[in-house]
């Protein structure tokens, strides 16, 4: 079942509006999901609200906020987002980014206390749509062990890097454990082996079974001992930049989705100098990497990105796809 | 074999002088590949040094070539390294981008045409003595096949995050690749299989035996199709930023280590605002990553870098240690 752009943004606005987000954070919030479906998303756009109601009701989202400065530093700015609506908010930090870039070549905003940003990307888009570069992260509840470690005391947190090409962009949004849980439970619901190993199993062996990685919940970092310093300096770097809570901070909140609040983000935007150079380095490398010998003859290398944005330009012409069940469950709130 | 700092700082010196460099030059690199070897780094500090030297005798590293502003956008500055001393014209890069910094809270350097930085960690550290976070990447020759491809068509390109933790720094400075090719060429001399598999073998398997990946040059980018997305964005971003070569641009000047040359590399430094809050937010991240349950209770969960800041202190109080037949081999130079 596919449904409109339109006939989406206004469900989930309505809703918004319902449970006390104010017009302008509503409108923020179902533009931002929306268009996360549409780009092919699902996981943290349309199939994410419920969860973002509930936090609503909860009150660990607190939709009146808005971000505000609290620092200024030149191009470097420090916000605090008042525990409101973290894609708005996110949104909000990258654009102060992408105008501080305009003026300076380069702008940096660190982000304490805010929510949730549900995509990552999309604030990579923004700035990318902006002529800029745009780099960011997040860091999460701990969902993750650090290497040499069986619990959870880390978080996956995602890295996005995207840059503008042509009249869109390549990027990638990766989070640091190769797998998200809900990627995990897609494949065990499904009966699938993952692709690759992607955490261990109760004997500290490493498998591609969904349902032996769930039982430890000792997901895999990519790289091993590399995503894991990664994902550690990435929390340290937000806050020690915005005065911002930590993974282990985040983690004594409680240790359910809905307690995943409070982060802390850091959002960069770097002012792209000349469009035709940057466009022909992008067009080489794409030229090159496709010239590669295929490991499979009928699967053609792809730029990071690729793919989604086959999916998002299908979803523009034929309408976003749902999975009925949510969508009930959504219409429903 | 153990040397002092002073005995290998003034053999890399009076080398470099000897092959065309100037005192400038001569001094800022023989520090650099001490201070690496001091740091541990062996593989980028005395043993890059013949490298080093071979090329500034094939006149690919250009010593007398200081890197030059190109164009100024406020805190965002684009450098041509002129082909010159690949670490030093580093260093005067981050110094740059931390001065901007100082002065607007963040600062951005991208540079063209430079040569390999050997450690990127110096620069973060670099970043970190002064007070700042640092970040910062290069590309490379093509060493490592995109996901989905068998042959070599992007770079391993190295990612470098360091901030500063009371007198010294937390740091990952991690290649995209999950080992180096020096690092399985190391396993198959000692006859041990690799910790984790780091690439395929002829037949297209994962495998941790080192003589199989060497023969096929298929290595294994961190993450599988995640490190080979953040190659590629880390590529098109310098060179799309400083109008410089794409990891493609230099596969075209040759394929052995010799030819990696005219690389393109980015710096960015965030002054820290508030070293309180950026030790305590540090050290809280570090004692609950300490706290974990142990997969091995004889091994510490170490933070990043923490290993390599213990062999740091060791080589300051006991000397350096070196290969004595490429110290013999140095100093035959």
């Amino acid at each position: 079942m596919r449904v409109s752009y339109d006939e989406m943004y206004n469900a989930l606005k309505e809703r918004l509006l319902k449970y006390g987000a104010n017009e302008k954070v509503a409108e923020g919030c179902a533009k931002n999901l929306t268009e996360n479906s549409q780009g092919g998303v699902y996981s943290h756009g349309l199939n994410r609200f419920p969860r973002v109601i509930a936090m609503l009701k909860s009150g660990v989202i607190k939709p009146d906020n808005a971000p505000q400065l609290v620092q200024a530093m030149g191009a470097f700015e420090i916000w605090d987002g008042n525990q409101g609506m973290g894609n708005t908010n996110a949104e909000i930090c990258m654009d102060r980014a992408i105008e501080m870039a305009k003026k300076n070549g380069v702008g940096c905003v660190a982000l304490r206390n805010t929510n949730h940003w549900q995509r990552g990307g999309a604030f990579g888009i923004q700035a990318a749509k902006a002529g800029c570069v745009g780099i960011c992260w997040t860091n999460t509840q701990p969902n993750m062990p650090a290497w040499g470690a069986k619990d959870r005391h880390i978080g996956n947190n995602p890295l996005v890097m995207c840059l503008p090409y042509k009249d869109e962009y390549v990027m990638v949004d990766g989070a640091m454990a190769q797998f998200s849980y809900g990627a995990i439970e897609s494949a065990r619901l499904e009966g699938r082996q993952l692709p690759v190993v992607g955490g261990y199993d109760q004997d500290g062996n490493l498998t591609t079974d969904p349902a032996a990685i769930e039982k430890t919940w000792r997901v895999l970092p990519i790289g091993f001992w590399k995503g894991s310093g990664f994902s550690i300096m990435m929390d340290m770097i937000g806050a020690a930049l915005s005065d911002g809570k930590t993974v282990s901070d985040i983690g004594q909140q409680g240790n359910v989705p809905e307690d995943e609040y409070n982060l802390t983000q850091v959002f960069m935007a770097i002012s792209m100098p000349d469009k035709q150079v940057q466009d022909a380095a992008v067009a080489r490398v794409i030229e090159d990497i496709k010239s590669s010998q295929r490991v499979d003859e009928d699967r053609e290398i792809l730029y990071p990105c690729e793919k989604e944005l086959d999916i998002y330009h299908e979803n523009v012409k034929e309408g976003i796809p749902v999975n009925e069940k949510i969508w009930a469950q959504v219409l429903a709130l």
